[in-house]
């Protein structure tokens, strides 16, 4: 075989074997080193191509890709810092558990160590970062490495897919001329299929943690995380027989399309509740099982630790459970809904329930009312959870714009579906990450996101040059990281405004224009109602909420004061 | 001690311990974990700390910063993705040999892999891309974890000072409450002094390297990078010595302030020659002495192949010495520029440097004088040599920018220092690099850059929001990855405007406008003559430079098909 010929079979060996184990979608982005692998994916018919070329923004795309889609997506680059640029992405992917498959395109043997440009150490340089690594062979005629691909794909593939997911790194290692042969055809690979079991307790397990459930009067369940697509039935089923209630984070999912005889059981106030130290010690639990991560809500860690629950049960697929308080009693390592089918006997005490299902109305029903002189970024996020229509995705910054959801996102029958990284809680590639969602799921969608995050990760819009997708950019501009205002360093004036508050005074108009984004800025809830009414005429839009960070932190806490009353008056 | 004395100590003493090692520059991005340092830094009168909300940004204004100073400059951010976006950087300094003394704020044990927010894996994160990492005891009062403290920060920054240079990382864990006592006095550290001796050659030695380059008939000196302020007065020396021809990379700042009696050594159009087979076959060479790193040009590279000389001597700290052609016969490990002090005998053949000397006027002076029917990026970089004033900055973009100056920059005796990121040769980080250097250096500064290494560090911006800066932005702007087009790529119509053409559309104007940056557009030298000349009026400024990418291709292959030409009716 010529050289092009054993070039051409390895490469699109590679994309066969890819499409085979599941993938749909390659995020490329330009280089010199990465041609035969970009060529055979780009002319592959099953995946769909996605051109960025900035790599850091690329691999939130591609992150928000494999999280909407929980199949394995890959990302494409040359040698050299390209790789390097997507080390936020993957560390995110793997805290948030997403199946990337990074190809680093390499320079050969010869060229590593030698000073040959853009060529750097590949081989381990995203740390503990990934759940796998393998250095491709150089493409040589010869069926032994022909047989070697294709189960080495399979390999880094399904260790991405198992629990818990995650991403891997293939580097791939390539020799010029890096042209390929587009007529030539696709080999057949040799490797056939890949199944992969479930892990689900056994009936004596079953029986073992039914007991231990049954035990519990004042049990409750807390949902962390959960990405759109889980049997929500499932929960609300346990929760309706055992009458526990359940305490939703906003990323569980479970605040929308709640079935009306459950709503009672569902709670989505008890961050604000549980600032409240009366009600928190009439809320004392002993038994907590948690799916998914702990929840965003700092009043609840807070709450968990003191009055520490004698069982805490965290149902996790990894065996490094997630356990930040560090008060965890039983790991339960399997498929965590499972938990749900468990059998136990019911000795929930129904005042306990019913002191929830109260106490959470008087905190939504004032979380709703509840007004302050100066508008503030809750009020935008209150407006626009309840102009949502039914079918929306909501994307949320990792700060301050998931921490108002908490506060102000209730529960609702329509089907709302949210997303956030939450698995290293960065602010960047935010942008990337909903630009990926939106693109995999295609229904209209929202992001909510402060204006340093949003600047984070600016170049995400470059993909929108590439290809058309349709997104609402909600911009909370308190110019600054409006967050470092909630903490202990906002009341030390020394240095606050220039390490913490990076005020950069930055406007988003011209950026919209740059980009062509349909553009508004709303500085008062009648202005955002009126754009929220307004036509899309882009395919993005920015809408910047103009808002005062003293005056955002000084809202939450009349709220919370508000809250605190109103629960005192009705006897909490 | 209580917790906030114990903290205020821990911090203060790095912050004494780091200024005592040389450090005059923080650059620091916000986060709450990395409070306690910030602080300490930001109130330590030697050193100037500078605030960027991007991290990936921050990472290269201080590799700017470290490799203008060459002295170690700290980079500081809190826990989480916030580090992986340091890792662009941190290559880039690692294969460019620049002193970066990266610090991460870490979560204490207690919250590490449990699932806590913002809490990754920090430790070995940049695999082998730093020279070394330690992960710091949690602030304690105890005069033993002070000691330590003292001498691991000594020896981090030490090792990152030691040849060859280059980035370390110090993980620095730390529980809450992070606040500490602006009052509060700093501690005397215990470690008094670092003295680092000099690797030179012994007399023996010497002896042997000289008896070695007095074997030359047709020696060739190739000068690589070499940052500025080196002693170039000794490598001219030795030229004059020895009458070798030098070859002069962009990088090696050895084209500017060159003195009159050294020029007709000084070869800068060897790039162009060497692409012309005759000339190349007579210029066949017995030995060559390269210092620093393989200059960027590629037709000096498959020349040295080609014509592989019997003696090449590559004088380079690192054992793992730069060769990326793999044909260096010796490896002399000491202080680059020890080797030009070497006492030889010459026997250099007066006719071979007068054919390099004679063929370069004739190349120089076709470049000089060479028109295309269109505007083209190499006219305007041209134009832009010749009107820098004595004593300025140019910093060049890695990918096409800097092939454009090995083509158009004469030598001159003027100062003007030449910067790029060739560790990597990444597109990346360019824009913040150029800034850092100039806040560094202080001389006006001008930034050579394509469009796509524009955007993929326009957040390299947000800076000038917190502090002025001096620089004019050059942007050669032909819609997309220019060089690409020379590649074999360019001839294979499938996917190439999609993989690598890679067309943005966009225009900076708006950009310009968003962050108050002067700007204005050419599209034809005069245009850009008169945007010379005319005053600066903002500290940032932007020319964007409008070119196609083919007829910069064809401009190039046109000059060199003159060049060749010239050379053969003289006789070459």
């Amino acid at each position: 075989m010529d050289n092009r010929k054993t070039l051409t079979n390895h490469v699109r060996r590679m994309a066969v074997i890819l499409v085979q184990l599941g993938v749909a979608h390659a995020v490329i982005s330009p280089g010199s080193r990465s041609t035969p692998l970009a060529y055979a994916l780009a002319s592959t018919e099953q995946v769909e191509s996605h051109l960025h070329v900035d790599e850091r923004s690329a691999g939130f795309f591609a992150l928000g890709l494999a999280k909407a889609t929980q199949q394995p997506v890959v990302l494409l680059c040359t040698s050299g810092t390209a790789a390097s640029n997507y080390h936020p992405a993957v560390t995110e992917a793997y805290y948030a558990r997403v199946p990337l498959i990074v190809i680093t395109a390499d320079r050969p043997h010869e060229l590593r160590d030698v000073g040959a440009p853009q060529a750097i150490r590949q081989m381990g340089m995203f740390g503990t970062h990934v759940k796998y690594d393998v250095d491709l062979p150089i493409p040589e005629d010869s069926a032994a490495v022909d047989d070697y691909l294709d189960r080495q794909i399979a390999r880094a593939v399904g260790m991405s897919l198992s629990e818990p997911k995650g991403p891997v790194h293939i580097n791939a290692p390539f020799r010029e001329p890096l042209l390929i042969d587009f007529e030539q055809e696709s080999p057949k690979v040799t490797f056939i299929e890949r199944i992969s079991g479930e892990t689900t307790l056994t009936t004596e397990q079953k029986n073992h943690v039914g007991n231990l459930i049954s035990s519990a009067k004042r049990g409750i369940l807390v949902m962390g995380e959960c990405l759109p697509g889980f049997d929500k039935k499932q929960v609300w089923s346990f929760a309706k027989r055992m009458n526990w209630p359940v305490l939703c984070d906003p990323l569980s999912n479970l605040r929308s399309e709640v079935p009306a005889d459950s709503r009672h059981l569902c709670i989505d106030s008890y961050d604000a509740l549980l600032k409240n130290a009366p009600f928190a010690a009439q809320a004392e639990t002993d038994m907590v099982i948690r799916i998914g991560p702990q929840p965003v809500s700092k009043p609840l860690t807070l709450f968990l630790k003191k009055f520490r629950p004698k069982t805490f049960i965290v149902a996790d697929e990894s065996p490094i459970f997630r356990d930040p308080l560090g008060i965890a009693t039983h790991h339960l390592q399997v498929n965590a809904m499972d938990i749900l089918s468990v059998e136990a006997d019911g000795h929930q005490e129904a005042s306990y329930t019913e002191l929830w299902h109260k106490a959470n109305e008087i905190a939504a029903q004032l979380t709703e009312s509840h007004r302050s002189e100066q508008v503030h970024e809750g009020d935008y996020v209150r407006t626009l959870l309840t102009s949502l229509p039914d079918g929306s995705d909501l994307i949320s910054g990792s700060s301050m714009p998931i921490r108002d959801l908490d506060t102000y996102f209730r529960n609702t029958e329509r089907d709302i579906a949210i997303f956030s990284n939450r698995g290293a809680n960065g602010i960047d590639g935010v942008v990337s990450t909903a630009l990926g969602i939106q693109t995999a799921r295609k229904r209209p969608s929202w992001l909510l996101i402060g204006d340093l995050s949003f600047m984070h990760d600016v170049n995400g819009l470059l993909i929108s040059r590439m290809q058309t997708m349709d997104l609402t950019i909600m911009v909370s501009n308190n110019d600054g990281g409006g967050i470092f205002s909630y903490l202990p360093q906002a009341a030390v004036p020394n240095h606050f405004e220039q390490l913490f508050g990076t005020p950069t005074g930055l406007s988003f108009a011209p950026l919209a224009e740059m980009y062509g984004i349909q553009y508004s800025s709303v500085s008062s809830i009648e202005e955002l109602e009126g754009q929220l009414a307004a036509e899309k005429t882009a395919p993005l839009r920015i809408i910047e909420m103009i808002s005062v960070r003293e005056q955002n932190v000084q809202a939450h806490r009349e709220l919370w004061t508000a809250i605190g009353e109103e629960l005192g008056r009705n006897g909490f």
